[in-house]
C-alpha cells in the first residue's frame, strides 16, 4: 500500500471530537506482538453509533486521545500470513466486538465476552475508577484516565483504515460485491446496530417460546437508530404490537408509516394507558431498553436526565412471565445526580421480580450470532422498511464533529461516514438532507469499479 | 337451541364424499360419558384440508361413514357446567388436535400426542390393519374398517355444529369479534394449516439457532395450501431464500409476486441446479415436506406417484448440519406400489444421515403452541401476503363434494365452507372464481350482527 | 367422609403460629363457586417451608387468621364430577402453585404465573400496601391486612385436609403406593423445595448450553432446606464445583460429606478468595439466591440483617456471560432498615450487568415442569444423598409452633408434619433427634395398610 | 526435537492392522501448506474406538495404508508461530473432529461439520464409491480406495506423535497436570467416546425439556465402550430408568452394579416385555443407537448381522413425542446382505414417525461442546462409576493388532494405548487383565515427572 496516513475521529474532551491523522496501521497487536491472523481493512462506510454519544457527552468517561468508531464496513487490502479464508479484495462487515475465536466464550458463541482481547483478561473491573474495558474497536477503556497504555487498545474505525485481528473468525464477507454495494446503506448496519437491536429479542423466553415471538407485544424504549432497528427487527420476526417510546417526535414519525405504534413520553399520558390503548393490556410480553445511561424521564421529566427511568420501567411494564432486555450501555457515570448512579447502580424492584417471574438479560450483542442471517434477510429483500425507518445519510469525515453534535441533539438521521468517497450514486448526503425523498428510497447504484471491485455474481 | 339436525360431510368410499344429516350434538364424549368440560360450536367457517384428500383418494384408509373435517372456526352456543373461561357467544378457532389438557404430554405443550383422547390410550398401533388413531376431529380411525365403534370417535366438523371437549383448554378465543370477522379468511387458517405450516419451522436447530432462522434458506415441497402457508411463515420469520417445489404451475404462480422462488418439478432441471441458481449452493438450511403420502416423482416422473420421492429428498438437499421436517401425512397406504410402501415404510439414507448430522422431525403440529401468536400476527397486519398467496374461496356445503374433486385435481384455491351463510360482503365465492381479483384482496366486511355478535372493541 | 373438622396451622401474629380447627373442606372455590374439577386430599405429609418463616418473622406481612402450609402430599379421598384421571385412593404430590390449566400461561408450562387463580386476575399489585397474591396454598395475600376477603383465599395445608382445584391438571400421582411410602421422606420434597431448588438451575444459558450445566460451577447462597436441595440438584445434574455459602455451620456440615464445598460467611475470608481456593477462579458460572428477604450480611455482618447482601452478590460473583437465579422470596418488607428496602427495592449494579452480559431470572418455580422427572429420579435411586443432606425429621401437628421457632433459629432439620400418624417405621421423629443416625438413612418402611392403601406393584 | 520417527497403527486390509514407522510430523497441512496454527503433540494415551472396528472388519471401506486412531491425549511439544494460548508442555485432550474454528459451522459450535477441513469442502459425496470424508484424525477417506491422495489426509494418532491444526481452537487443556495424570484413565475418554455418548442425550426434546431429561427413561443399544459411556452419561444427567441392550453378557455385567438395567438381546424375551418389566411402559422417552453399521439382530438373530435391526427399533421403542439419537456410524457397507444396505440405506417407518411425532438426530458428536464440562465433572469426582463401567486396560503399541482382534470379538475392556510408557502406577495392564480388581479402582498415581511435567497445582 502506498497509504501513509490514517485519519481517525478522536475524543479530546466531552463535546469535542476531532479528526486527527495517525500512521497507517500494521499487522500488530496493541501490545506490539505480531498478528499473523490480522488484516487491514480500507473503510468503505463507518457509522456514528448512539453509544459513541455517551463518550461524547462524558457520561462514559474515556481518556483524551482515544480514537473513535466501532461500526465498520470495508475492503480487505492486506492479509496476515495465517489468514486462510478471507482474501484481499473481499468486502466485509466488521463486528464491533473484537474476539479471539479461541477462548471458551468465543467457542460458545459468546463473542461479547471474549476472554482474551480485553485489557485485563480476568475481567477485573477497576473499583477506584469504575472503568472497564469492553473489547470493542474505539470503545476500549483502560483503568486509568490519564493513559491509554493499560487499555486493550483497539484503535477506532471512524477513519480511513483499520487493523482487524483474528480476521478469519471475525469478518463477515459479503458474497457478492455489486449486490452488496447496491444495499450498502442497509448492510452498513450489520457491524453493530442491527445485530445489537436483534440481541434485544434473542434471549429466549422460558421454558419455551416455540413461536419465536411471533405475534408477541414489545415495548421499546428509544427511537434512536438502535431503537428504530429494534422496531425493524420486531417486524422481521413477526411480532404483533410493536410499540416505541421516545420524547423526540421526529424520530417517532419515521416509524409510524410502517405498522409501528409510538408513545411520545412527553405527552403526559401514562405509559400503561398507552399500552392499554394499543394492546388492550397494561403490560407487554417483552420490554427492551435501547437507551442506557443517558436516559431522560417520562412526562414532566421528559426533558431532564433521570438515570433510573428505564431500568425502573422494565419490571413495571413487562407481563407476568415476560422478558426484559437491557441493550443500552450502562456504566459508571460521572455526570449522574447521586452517588449510587455515579457508580452505575440503580434501584431494582426485587419484590416485583419475584412475583412477576421475568427473565432478564443485559449486555452487548455477540454480533457474530446474528449478522450472517440479517445479511441474508437484507439481500433477499426481507426488510424493505429498513431504509426509510433508519433514514440514513452519508457524510464526509470532515462533517463528523458537527454530526456528533446534531446526533446528540436528537437528529432523526443515521450518520454514515464515507471516508474515501466510495458510495456513489443517488445516496442522500450531508448533515441534514430532506428526509424520505424518493431518491433516498431508490436502490443504490454503488460503483464497485470505483473500489476496484469486479462484481462477482 | 332449536337446532334439530347437523349436516356433515361424510366419507362413503374413495372419491365419494356426501353431505348427510345427523342429530344435533350433545355434551357427551364419544364413549357416552358426560362431558361437563365441553361446548357446542356453531360453525362459521370450516375448511377442506389437503390431508382430507388422502382419505378422499383412499391412500389413508378409513371406514365408510366417517364424518369429515378438522379445520373449524365458530361461535360457542352452549357450554358445559365445568367450562369457566369460554363463554356463550365467543368466536373461537378450534385446534384440529383434540387434547385433554390434563395428561403429561398436554401439560408439556405436546397436544399432538395427548395421552387420553385417542381410541387406545396406550397408543398401540394395530399391526394387522396398520390403522392408527390420531385424535383429531374427523380424522380418527379405528382398528377395524368395518366399524367406527372402536375408534376414538371425534365427529368431523365440515358441517353445521361441533362438540368440542375440554373447551377451556382447547379453544382459542378471538379478542374482538368484529375485527376477527373482517379477517376471517386468514383467521380460518388458524385451526390447522397455518400452525401446521409453522410446525415445519419450529423444531429447533441444534445446538442453537440464536437467529431463529432469520436469513436461512428453505426448500419446501408442495405448493398446496399448507405449502403456501409454509412460504408465508418463512416470510413472517424473515427467512432468506424461500423456495417452493411443485409440479402444478398455477399454484406456484400464486407465490411468485411475493418474493418466493419456485421450482416446477416437471421442468426436467435437477433440483440441485435450481438451488444453485437461486442461492449459490446445492443444499439448503432446512427442507420441509408438506406433501406426504400422495407425493409424485420429479422430472419425468412428475405425473405419477413415487411414494418415496420426498422422503428421499430430505437428506439429499439439506446442508450438513441442517434440519428436515416431515409435516405431510404418512400412513399405511393401500394404494402403494409395493409391500414396504403399503405398510408406510420407505428407504432412508442412514449413511447420509451420519455424515450430514441433521436434525429431523416428523408428525402433527401441536396447534396450541402457535395459534395465539399467529392470530396476533394476522390481527396486527404482519402477513398481508397471506390472502393473495392462499387464494381462498368461500363455498356452500352443497358444493363440497365437487370441491374435493377439484382440489384433488390441483385447483389453486383454498376452499372454505360457510355452512350458515355467515361470511357476507365481497368475499370471493364459488368453486372457481376469478383468481386474485381486486375485491378478493380488499378487507372483508363480515357482519357480526348477522351472527348476533356485537363488536366488542 | 365422617371427618368433621380440619386442624390447620394458623398465623396469628409475627412469631405466633397456632393450630386451629376449621370445618372439613368442600369442593368449592374460595369465592363460593362449585368446583367440579376439585378433589379433597387427606394429608400424609406436609412440610414447613423456609418461605413460611418470612411470614412467621413478619417480613412478609399477611393478615392474622391466614392458614399456613403449601408443601402437601396426601391421599385423594373425594373427587369432583369433572375429575377424570385422578381417582379416589391415589397417593399424590400437590404442587405448591395453584394453577388452572386453562389459561395461556398454564398452557405454556408457566404455572407459576397462572392468570386465573390469583386474587386479582390482572395481577395488579396494590401500591399502597405492596401486598401481592401469589396463588399458592397458604401463601395468598389480600391487599388489605385487616381482611382475608379480597385475597384469592387458597387455604393452607399444614393440617388434616386440603381442597385442590383443577386436580387432573395439578396433581402428580405416584405410580406405586408402597414404593412411594418407602421413600416418602424424599418424595415429600416434590411439592415445593426440590422443584424450587431445581428452578434455580433451569433457566437456560444463552445462546446455548448444550452440556446442560455438566461440569459448571455454582455458588449457592443459603444452606437451609432449599439451599441443600439446590446442592443435591447440582449433584444430580453433574455440576462440577458446587459451593454453598451460609453462616450456620451445622447446616453446612450436612453437605460436606457429599462432595459439596462450603463457605461459612462469618469466617471473615472474602467470598472471592473462597471461590479461588475451590475453583481457581474468582467468579462462577451460576449464582443462585435461595435466601430472599431475610438475608444477613457477610463477614462481620453475618449476624445482622443486610437486606441487599445477596442481591448485590449475584452480579459480583457471576462470571462474564454467566447466569443468576433469584429463587428466594423478595417482597415488601415492613421490618427493613430503610424505605427502599421496605418497598422491596434494592440497588443493582447495572454497569456491571452491561459489561458482564449475564442472564438473570427471578420468581417462583413452575413446579409441574420438574416434579415428575424428580420423582422418577428419586424412585430410581438417583439421589441417595438427598436423605442425609436434608436431614428430615417427622413431627406432629402439636409440635408445629415450636418447630417454627427452632427452624427460624437455624435448626439443621427439614421439618415434616405427619398429621394422621401415617408415616410409621424407623423414621426419625421429634423436634431435635440425633442427626444422621444409621436408622435415619435406612429405607423407610411406610405401612400402606395403615393408609388403607394396598401396594399396587 | 530429537525424535526421528513416528510409529503409527496402519490399516493394511480387513482384519489386518500393523504398526508401521513414518517420519516425525511437521507443522504442515496435508496439502503441504504451512500450518502456523498447528502444534505437535506427544501422545500420552490413545484409545482404540469402536468405530475403528468398522474399518478393521471392512464394513467401512478405507484405502490400505491409512493410519489409524482418533482418540488422543498428549503433551504439546512444539507450537506454530500463530499459536497464542496453547503452550509447550500443556497436557491436552484432542477432539477427534478436526475443525478450523473459522467457518460458519465452527462458529456455531458445529465442529462435527466443519466446512474447511474435509477433503472436499463442498461435502460432495462420491456416488460411485459411496466414500465420504469425515474430517477426523485417522478416519478420513478419499473417494478412491487405491489412493490416499485425494482424501483430506489427517494422519491417525494411534502412535507416538500427532500434528493438530488450529490448536488454539481445537485443544482442551487440562488445568492441572498432576491432577489430570491421576485421572488419566477417565480423562482419556474425553477425546471421543464420552462426548460422543453425551451427544446422544444432547439433542433437545421439543418444544421444551425444562427438566433436561432428569428422571426420563432411555433405551441404549450397545454395551461396548460408547454404550457404557452412554449409561454413565445417563447417570450423570439424572435419568431414571437406564436400560442397555446387547447380546454380550460380559459387557452388560459391568453395568449392573451401578443402577443400570440390562437386556440380553439373545434371551428370546421381546424388548417391549423387558421395557414393561423395568418401567411399566412398553416404550421409553429416548432411544439411542450407539452400535451402527455392524449391528446384529435380536433374539434368534442375535448372532448374525441384521443391518437394519437398530434403525428399525428406534421408532418402535420410542414413546409418542419422544426422541431418537443415532450416534453409531452408518456408511456404505460392502459387506452388507443386499444392495440397499450396501449403499447405506435402510427402511424407516415413516407412518410410525408421523403418528408418533418424534425428534430424531444423527451424526457425529461436536466434541468441543461437551468435553470441557465432562472434564470438570471428572475432576470434581462426579462420575466415580466411570472407571468400573469402562473397565479400561493399558496396552503397548505392540499389543494393538491383537487388541483389535479381541475387541472385535466382544472383549469387555476399553483398550488404551500408552506408546511412551507414560502411565505408571497401579494401572491395570495387558490385553486381558483380571477385571474389576481392587487396584483397578484405586486412584491412579501417574508420575508427571516421568513426563517432565511439574504439577501445577
Amino acid at each position: 500500500m502506498s497509504a501513509t496516513g490514517n485519519r481517525l475521529v478522536t475524543f479530546h474532551s466531552p463535546l469535542k471530537m476531532q479528526v486527527d491523522t495517525y500512521k497507517y496501521p500494521e499487522l500488530t497487536m496493541p501490545n506490539g506482538k505480531k498478528a499473523p491472523h490480522a488484516v487491514i481493512v480500507k473503510i468503505i462506510t463507518t457509522n456514528i453509533c448512539g453509544s459513541d454519544l455517551h463518550i461524547y457527552r462524558g457520561s462514559f468517561a474515556v481518556p483524551p486521545g482515544m480514537t473513535m468508531g466501532h461500526e465498520m464496513t470495508g475492503e480487505v487490502i492486506e492479509v496476515g500470513s495465517d489468514v486462510e479464508f478471507i482474501k484481499k479484495g473481499d468486502l466485509v462487515s466488521v463486528p464491533f466486538n473484537v474476539a479471539c475465536g479461541r477462548c471458551n466464550n468465543c467457542r460458545h458463541m459468546r463473542t461479547d465476552v471474549c476472554e482474551n482481547v480485553n485489557g485485563d483478561q480476568t475481567f477485573v473491573i477497576d473499583k477506584a475508577t469504575q472503568h472497564v474495558d469492553c473489547g470493542a474497536y474505539g470503545f476500549n477503556l483502560g483503568p486509568d484516565v490519564k493513559s491509554l497504555d493499560t487499555a486493550s487498545g483497539w484503535a477506532g474505525g471512524q477513519g480511513d483504515y483499520l487493523m482487524v485481528p483474528y480476521a478469519d473468525f471475525n469478518l463477515l464477507k459479503f458474497p457478492d460485491k455489486s449486490a452488496a454495494m447496491a444495499k450498502i446503506r442497509d448492510l452498513t448496519l450489520l457491524s453493530d446496530i442491527l445485530p445489537t437491536a436483534f440481541h434485544g429479542f434473542a434471549s429466549p423466553d422460558w421454558p419455551a417460546a416455540p413461536s419465536f415471538g411471533v405475534g408477541q407485544s414489545v415495548l421499546i424504549f428509544g427511537a434512536g437508530p438502535v431503537g428504530r432497528c429494534g422496531a425493524a427487527v420486531a417486524k422481521l420476526l413477526g411480532y404483533g404490537a410493536i410499540i416505541v417510546a421516545d420524547y423526540l417526535q421526529e424520530r417517532l414519525d419515521l416509524l409510524k408509516p410502517h405498522g409501528v405504534e409510538t408513545i411520545n413520553l412527553s405527552d403526559g399520558m401514562p405509559i400503561e394507558d398507552h399500552l392499554e390503548r394499543i394492546t388492550g393490556s397494561r403490560t407487554v410480553d417483552r420490554v427492551i431498553d435501547y437507551v442506557g445511561v443517558d436516559c431522560r424521564g417520562f412526562g414532566p421529566e421528559a426533558n431532564v436526565p433521570v438515570e433510573n427511568s428505564v431500568t425502573s420501567a422494565l419490571l413495571k411494564y413487562v407481563r407476568f412471565g415476560g422478558m426484559t432486555s437491557t441493550v443500552g450501555v450502562y456504566c459508571a457515570n460521572p455526570l449522574a445526580s447521586k452517588a449510587d448512579y455515579k457508580s452505575g447502580s440503580m434501584e431494582t424492584e426485587w419484590a416485583q421480580a419475584w412475583i412477576k417471574s421475568p427473565r432478564m438479560s443485559a449486555g452487548q450483542s455477540p454480533t457474530m450470532n446474528y449478522n450472517y442471517g440479517l445479511m441474508q434477510a437484507i439481500l433477499y429483500d426481507r426488510m424493505p422498511y429498513l431504509t426509510p425507518m433508519l433514514n440514513t445519510t452519508i457524510i464526509t469525515l470532515d462533517e463528523v464533529p458537527e454530526a456528533y453534535q446534531l446526533f446528540a441533539e436528537g437528529s432523526p438521521y443515521k450518520y454514515v461516514i464515507d471516508p474515501h468517497g466510495s458510495v456513489s450514486g443517488q445516496v442522500p448526503k450531508g448533515l441534514n438532507p430532506d428526509k424520505l425523498s424518493a431518491e433516498r428510497l431508490a436502490p443504490l447504484k454503488g460503483d464497485p469499479l470505483a473500489l476496484g471491485l469486479p462484481g462477482n455474481r
